[in-house]
């Protein structure tokens, strides 16, 4: 019956994410919710008066966590972060303030009787998304964090420069942590079917060097414009289109997997009905090495924000 | 040959532009240009890294105003304002600044040989409009304000609000300056194929609390997030579609006027040629005076800014 | 709960309505249905063997009224007409076939709890909707007929290239029965804000050739192709998107009018609840008198298919 | 300057061609040609009618060579093949006729100044696309066939209805004669990361049905439906905006390969100037023996048809 997203959190990303799907007449509605009354109330004026002169209509409703009832995806992009704040980059800086938002958003969602697919990108993604799943009590599958999916975007971005192609004719993987404890499993990257280490000898690639371009990528950004968003709003919409479309496209997200007991990056099969089906690669055993640091990292981490 | 559009000025309008643009792949190059380096660096890298969540490949070209050479268009975002700068909302506050680096942009967009189609959004609009004409040499009918595009928009969302319908089925134009002195000419103004002056009447709409509306809308919107960039970026990139496509819309926009002698906003037929033909509106007496007013406010501008 | 559209009838009409449907990813879900079970199922492959190459992603159901249940908009295209068995042109010479098809299909519609909106195409359209709305006892603002949003389109095709301009730039209404008593209500129909013929003796312009144009628009392509549908398909669509983004525009689609006691083409405000408001244009006697005759036209063929 | 297309030949797939292109606004300018003007005609009539309830606008051009000089890509669709003249599936019965007409259209291409990227749909492909480049004289990177793009993906969609996933999240290539002789080369194919043959052990899956189903999809949609065009006008398009985007992806498209001494379907880096890198698969010598006898029947049939 139409689809309906929520969006939590209009600054910079949240913001980012609405003129995405309001510019691309992406949803039907659109619920538009942050503490700032006076931010959330002129960014939906100012979508109002872009109506006209786009090719779509949008419905757009603003702080109602009432109207999230029957959204079928909420997109969480609340939590701030000041670079003065946060000197080395860790996005776990940003914990106490955004895990205690969370947690009071996560309390309105549940209220207000939503059982759609939460999708997070409020850092630290893998912690937060734990919350999330926690305090709204829906199934683990219908909570997801954007996690490495911008990170292998960043990966794929980086080796396709240094083979002059598009990253979408990159496949690949980044995963664990979305943050410092992240890495790009090499083994999974490939390009014209040969594996990126065997093309990398033929062709002259530095992989330390994009492998450090890929985790650094977005501090560059924030280094830039003291915030980070294009690049994550995409990954966040594209994520919410392939949950309403039920794709079943194969992403590397944030899911719960049993066998690390967390959250944590890893790709999976994303539909309408959330993670359909979780998927086992063949990693070597360095990456399985890293990708369980990353684990325990992430589970340390939550155990501490209870 | 592809499609090309130049972005001047990264700031919120001209971010917005190029977000609108890119994620729903309007283009095939897109040429940003900003003097703070660290900024569009930034957001250049932040659309590179959702490239792969997006449908659509657009390449990304920074500070190269070579790269203008074969645009077809170049959309004049630049300018800043602080609200505490201006406490009455007056866009002319804007110009000092403005004025100089419109000049010093206009200079290299010529060196460039750029004969494409210039959409200025930058404020006070139709004086920088004039500007942009001068410097470059540029037939008049390729330098375009954003306008009244925008204030029309608003005054269809006031009115749209009002009888709950989209605002696309509300017809008429707001007209003169983008500034203090623009105005709804309500005699233009038609819904449901009726006058809305004999609608009001009939649904007890109050015409003068949504000129007002129309007339302020920007202002709420500024006092809410201390700028305003989605409406106008809309009606930016519109206008820009417009032109690649050839599409020949009536679209109220800021030309220059022989019978006005200056540029101001006033419904024209836009295409690929730019101002493909103007139109003769049949106004009030009482909307002509204000029209007249309006363009001898525009000109005394224009000439103090010489 | 996503977009979900049902496509009834799969020829020359259907196809093209499906094909912009999934190549645009206007939904997430669509159901074709046919009584040829080998044409239905080959486009169903056909379009899947698209999608690997198209950016969006759409469930493809087929032949399973099941699945309407939930739907949003059903689109009727069903109907066959040959040129041989109808030289004039009447499209009442395909209502004895389609009026038992449509009887069949609209029993299964009501069966499978369908409670959404039902768009006809199928022609006699104005005969056909009525068929729908009684067999399926849907309220009568929840089926429509694209009826003169069509001939519309004609009329504002032709006006606009005798002035060079886009056709959206042309407002105004054909109305009445979608066949031969249709007419455009020239005093609807403005450009530049100008009533068209005063416009038309400022330019030279035949407006009783364009009237013509609009009028045998259909039979000329017809000639051509044997069928029409790429111009009734993207009304349809557009009517559909309107239903599902609940865009309350104004169009001229054939709905039930109490005055007329029939259903018939004349404007209306159309969103999510189907009809959301009926109009009262200002139209001379002259086309007053024409409408009432299209409406006794339509009400005749009502009876007489009872 | 604008994106320009062509398309030659409006039966079934040029039509589906063109009506993706116009429904989703992806060209500025369409130029529609074929010998049957009234076909023609009407379809261009038609899609004019559809305009106004399209969200963009394009410029219709009807049976002009001289307005192909500055387009940027022209798709060859022209071709007709009954399947009563064609009981045994081979796209070689067509080559006859089809051999005379692009011939002919290809001498008014070259007459017309044409130097952008010409892709070809026309079977059988391999041998159409070696006839317009050499009677072009177009660069042979400039000269693209659909080939297999098309195979594989109808590979893609067999592989993913297996697993319930989207066939974007398969990989791997059909390579040789978009013909009888193509064939999945199975080393190539991957989902989840894993080799599809590992897969397929894990899962059940049906690798020699899937391959079939891949290799004859198109017979049992044109038994269905007496002519396939959807899979491939998807193909086309994709093909048509990766130039006209230069977004250079690896795509399985026919291409001159120096090695083979002839065109066939090989993955192949495509952008703005055609073919931008040929790679080099690491295929199996079961793999390589097909391909190269695919390659001998495509040589033999060129130079039959010489």
């Amino acid at each position: 019956m139409t689809r309906k997203v929520g969006v939590i959190g209009l600054g910079n990303v949240g913001s980012a994410v609405a003129q995405q799907i309001i510019t691309n007449g992406y949803t039907d509605d659109i619920v538009l919710i942050d503490e700032n009354v006076d931010k959330v109330s002129a960014d939906a004026l100012d979508f109002e008066d872009a109506m006209e002169n786009l090719p779509t209509h949008t419905n757009i409703i603003v702080n109602d966590y009432a109207a999230l009832k029957d959204a079928d995806v909420i997109i969480s992009a609340l939590g701030k972060i000041k670079l003065s704040d946060n000197p080395n980059g860790d996005r776990f800086a940003e914990l106490p303030f955004n895990r205690e938002q969370v947690t009071k958003v996560a309390e309105k969602i549940k209220e207000s009787g939503f059982n759609g697919v939460i999708i997070a990108i409020t850092n630290p993604v893998d912690v937060i998304t734990s919350i999330y799943q926690k305090v709204t009590g829906l199934p683990k599958k219908h909570v997801i964090g954007t996690g490495t999916l911008l990170d292998s975007a960043r990966m794929k971005r980086a080796v396709a420069k240094g083979l002059d192609i598009d990253p979408r004719s990159v496949s690949g993987y980044n995963l664990g942590e979305h943050g410092n404890s992240q890495f790009t499993a090499w083994s999974t990257v490939k390009v014209f079917d040969t594996p990126i280490e065997q093309l990398a000898k033929e062709r002259d690639l530095d992989l330390d060097q994009i492998n450090e371009d890929a985790r650094v990528g977005g501090y560059y950004v924030m280094r830039g414009k003291h915030y980070t968003n294009y690049g994550v709003a995409a990954a966040a919409v594209r994520l919410a289109i392939v949950v309403l479309s039920d794709a079943r496209q194969v992403l590397p997200v944030s899911n719960y997997r049993e066998d690390y007991g967390t959250y944590l990056s890893y790709p999976a099969v994303v539909g309408r009905d959330g993670i359909i089906e979780q998927i086992q690669l063949k990693l070597t055993s360095e990456e399985l090495d890293k990708l369980q640091k990353s684990a325990e990292y992430i589970k340390e981490k939550v155990e501490q924000s209870n």
